[in-house]
């Protein structure tokens, strides 16, 4: 957090140069609320990564500040998504306040306020980088995960408007990919080995390979969670059932069910129905997926340190071990 | 338009690579029913501008087709704000064909469909650019223009929420500087620069005050056939009274109004209502402001003109007359 003040500042001070009276307070208040009140994975992973592979020598204070402001572009890449989500799903809450747009005095600006935070990435990246020379790749990795995470997110949406009995773990696996695993984990990890100097492809491509498994891992707990998590502890109140999201759950189910069972998806899966959601959720337990979830989650944490363990070339393995371990058996 | 079917294509076969089956064809129809169908002033400047400023010899098939791209970059960035624009404030038509958002099937997925749109000027700009000097130069470029536009949508929209008797020609400026005239007029001509090779800064510096005289004069008309215009000829219903916007009709008409005229904009501006509508245009009529609307685009068409003649170093004047000429008297 200790740099956050430092990017609020930087952003404030860059409205002042175009004349925009009154600007600077706003953005303030938008960066305030949307982005760091988040569990900042994306954010901490890049920092912890930075310090694990950069060359002794070039951990010096500047450098690891460097690290942190990439974090936080890193989250405010993410407040974006987040807020322009919010606007698309109808959602109420996000991290235990209610989402942005749900602001009286926001609404649809909301919009908007997602496009300048975005905006605000990039005057960071050429304010404190354009100097290095990872600069265009830094830029360049941002504009590919943005372009990755808006297709992942319309396949997404497309998804909630299909017959839910169509929906395949094949589809699943590529929204998640898209949508989730890229800018998630991918991208923090990525800029790190761009800041400490990594060129080598064949490094990216390994890192990319094990981080997307971490990204499916996640999302697969992201989806339990949002069933069957406590709103207390998630600090959202889960809609997946009600808006007819392509979920691990409801991709298990439709592999296990009857089509007596079946016929219950079909008919009160994507109902916004207290009756009908609660029927969704019970035939999940009477499929024992909770059950099927816990082995799924101990088998993969394991199978994905094996990978991890195996890869030949590139950063060190702690850095994928110190993100299982966070995302292992997380409750939020 | 030769080449816009060559950008689409490009932008499909990217999605291609991320396993995001269907979303190419959905790609295409927003490009296609969003980039292309407006009057292109901003593609079309950018090419026109970089075949009067680069040098002859420049002027090959190959750098040609660049310009072109880079006028395709910009009205995608113009088709990605009107997306979400026509979102916030609730527009219906655009275009003389329905907003985007308002077709059944998009609705508010119109937003992740803006940013996607965004997001291809990126992968536009790589693909073709980066092995260009100004690769740089154009990407800090159109994100300069984002931010500052972005900035210029809050003061615009934190505007429909305050008393419009508090509205001011300052205020005005501001509002049209930041949300129009940095990317609709100064990015252009910037982006032709950079293309032509251009470095000094006293170039571009003679040419954006240049520029934001004429997205002022732009947004004058703007607001003047927003009221007074042809819908059949300018493809739009205008909005801008019942939106409560800051105008430059509202502004001189607040300049000119008796206490009691003041008190019908109080009553009347801002309201869903054709009764209220209709006494607000009839108020302008009675304080002449078609007249002195026709007196300014005169008056400030001839000093404009002069300031270009005056233009001492920088880019050729024929690039900015140009202009000038296809915007005077326009009216659609």
């Amino acid at each position: 957090m200790s740099y956050f003040p430092d990017i609020v500042r930087d952003l404030k001070e860059k409205t002042k140069k175009y004349d925009t009276v009154g600007v600077g307070k706003h953005y303030a208040r938008a960066l305030q609320y949307n982005v760091p009140g988040g569990k900042k994975y994306r954010g901490i992973s890049t920092v912890h990564a930075y310090e694990l592979i950069a060359p002794k020598t070039a951990l010096t204070e500047a450098n690891i500040k460097l690290a942190v402001y990439l974090g936080w572009c890193i989250e405010m890449l993410q407040a974006m998504f987040l807020i322009v989500d919010d606007v698309m799903d109808g959602s109420i809450t996000r991290r235990g306040q209610p989402c942005w747009y749900k602001l009286e005095d926001i609404q649809l600006s909301a919009i908007n306020d997602g496009l300048m935070i975005e905006a605000g990435i990039y005057q960071i990246l050429k304010e404190h980088f354009s100097h290095l020379d990872c600069y265009v790749k830094l830029y360049e990795l941002f504009h590919e995960m943005t372009f990755i995470t808006t297709l992942g997110q319309f396949l997404d949406t497309k998804s909630t408007h299909q017959d839910v009995l169509s929906f395949s773990m094949e589809q699943y696996k590529s929204i998640v990919a898209n949508k989730t695993s890229y800018y998630s984990f991918y991208l923090p990890i990525a800029a790190a080995m761009h800041l400490a100097g990594y060129t080598d492809p064949e490094a990216y491509r390994q890192a990319k390979t094990i981080l997307l498994e971490m990204g499916y891992f996640f999302q697969i707990q992201d989806d339990f969670l949002d069933c069957f998590g406590d709103p207390e502890v998630t600090g959202k109140i889960g809609t997946d059932i009600q808006d007819s999201k392509c979920t691990w759950l409801a991709v298990v189910c439709l592999q296990r069910a009857t089509p007596a069972q079946k016929e219950i998806m079909r008919e009160c899966y994507g109902k916004n129905d207290p009756e009908a959601i609660a029927r969704v959720k019970q035939l999940y337990e009477e499929l024992s997926l909770p059950n099927t979830y816990a082995i799924y989650e101990e088998d993969s944490y394991n199978m994905i340190r094996t990978h991890i363990q195996q890869t030949s070339r590139g950063i060190p393995v702690e850095v994928f071990l110190k993100i299982m371990d966070k995302l292992y058996r997380r409750e939020s």
